[in-house]
């Protein structure tokens, strides 16, 4: 038996979300299909983390035990001839026999994007959340640095979730802007609560909005009260973007 | 009665090109049904360059000339309503009178992105021809200085077509290859032959191959012989990128 780390980019659109679920297809179990039609294993493959309806990765890690006699080097481009074409694994390599994708990890990043120029852009339309009204950029960034270090989230998390803690550390918060508006937010912890990314960029954008002003987050956050912060963005600009362990 | 210049953006994964033709969906076609379905006139839709079945454009220039009481500033707007999610009009301006999108356009430029990487990327696959070969990408950048310049381009023209000259000028082409292995080439001129870049394409991934020596570059373009070019790389790496006026 080998214990196998398959590192995975998806786009999301189509499918509901990574878990395997009962109401539509999911990322996991096109993954655990690959795996079936090649090495005839009915085998459970692990995530880091869930990620919901509509949001993407574009390095999701996994975790599979199976035993196989394809050699390691073509299980990625083997699992690729198995897969949809929006489902793409990018590397797969025999992992610790103490790997985890899970407990292991250490650092999760998230990338959330906002196009926020008048007209959307045929090419990315799919990966960011187009917003066409105006957004105050510096206020944003402003707002931003609140977020960073070790709070309670709990403003921050969807309240149909049970968790032991809200307790989580940000390591770093970016934004950036290009020249066609694309607005890119990094963010960076050892762990999220569920929505935690979606509802805080949803607060940045009334932020940048002028419905809140930047100061303010300092104040939702120490509130704990999820009615402060703002709305959830929308799944489709969302990314796990990169998980270290 | 009035003279619209139209910028549209479109993906052309699922269109039969832009020119209007029999056998399939074409962007002119779409544009031309939104432009009806707005204002119930039916008129052509000019751009300023054809573009191949499958091949994308981030600022195809068009015109049109109708009679509209919509605003200028809503026209852009309008027409998305009324257009598939994957053309978009990105801004809408009243023309010159003696403007004409492909007579008057000075310097076209088009983009051709390769990704040179071991596994696709689903981000960008629809936009990228994905070759998993090695590639010599310090060759292909050696290759591409005999290119700018004037010259007869006969070599790089596919043999169907006729024109009165094979001769133009292009001003640059520039490579650059990121850290994920996309390599995007950049080139600008007066004007293109038929599948012009495609073929230039094709023979620079023939040098970065090994199969072509660059320096016989120059020869290639000398000879004017087509059967010394390399093949015309596919459709979906290319993009129509910006037209000057």
């Amino acid at each position: 038996m080998k214990k196998l780390k398959i590192i995975v980019a998806y786009k999301g659109t189509n499918y509901h979300g990574f878990a395997r679920q009962p109401n539509g297809i999911t990322i996991q179990e096109c993954l655990e299909k690959a795996i079936f039609d090649l090495t005839g294993q009915k085998i459970e493959v692990l995530g880091a983390g869930r990620t919901d309806t509509g949001v993407h990765a574009k390095a999701q890690c996994c975790m599979a035990i199976l035993d196989t006699k394809i050699p390691i080097t073509k299980f990625a481009s083997a699992m690729n001839a198995k897969l949809p074409k929006d489902i793409v694994v990018q590397s797969v390599e025999e992992a610790d026999e103490n790997f985890h994708p899970r407990f292991n990890a250490k650092r999760k990043t998230y990338r959330y994007q906002i196009l926020n120029s008048k007209q959307n852009n045929p090419f990315i339309q799919d990966i960011a959340y187009f917003y066409p009204y105006n957004l105050d950029f510096q206020k944003m960034v402003l707002a931003s640095i609140y977020i960073e270090g070790t709070h309670d989230f709990k403003c921050f998390c969807s309240s149909n979730t049970q968790v032991k803690s809200t307790t989580r550390t940000v390591y770093s918060l970016n934004l950036k802007k290009d020249e066609q508006g694309l607005i890119t937010i990094d963010i960076c912890g050892n762990g999220f609560l569920y929505n935690m990314v979606r509802i805080i960029v949803g607060t940045l954008i009334e932020i940048g909005r002028g419905v809140i002003p930047p100061d303010d987050m300092k104040m939702i956050i120490e509130s704990q009260n999820r009615n402060l912060s703002g709305p959830t963005a929308p799944p489709q600009g969302l990314m796990m973007y990169n998980i270290e362990y």
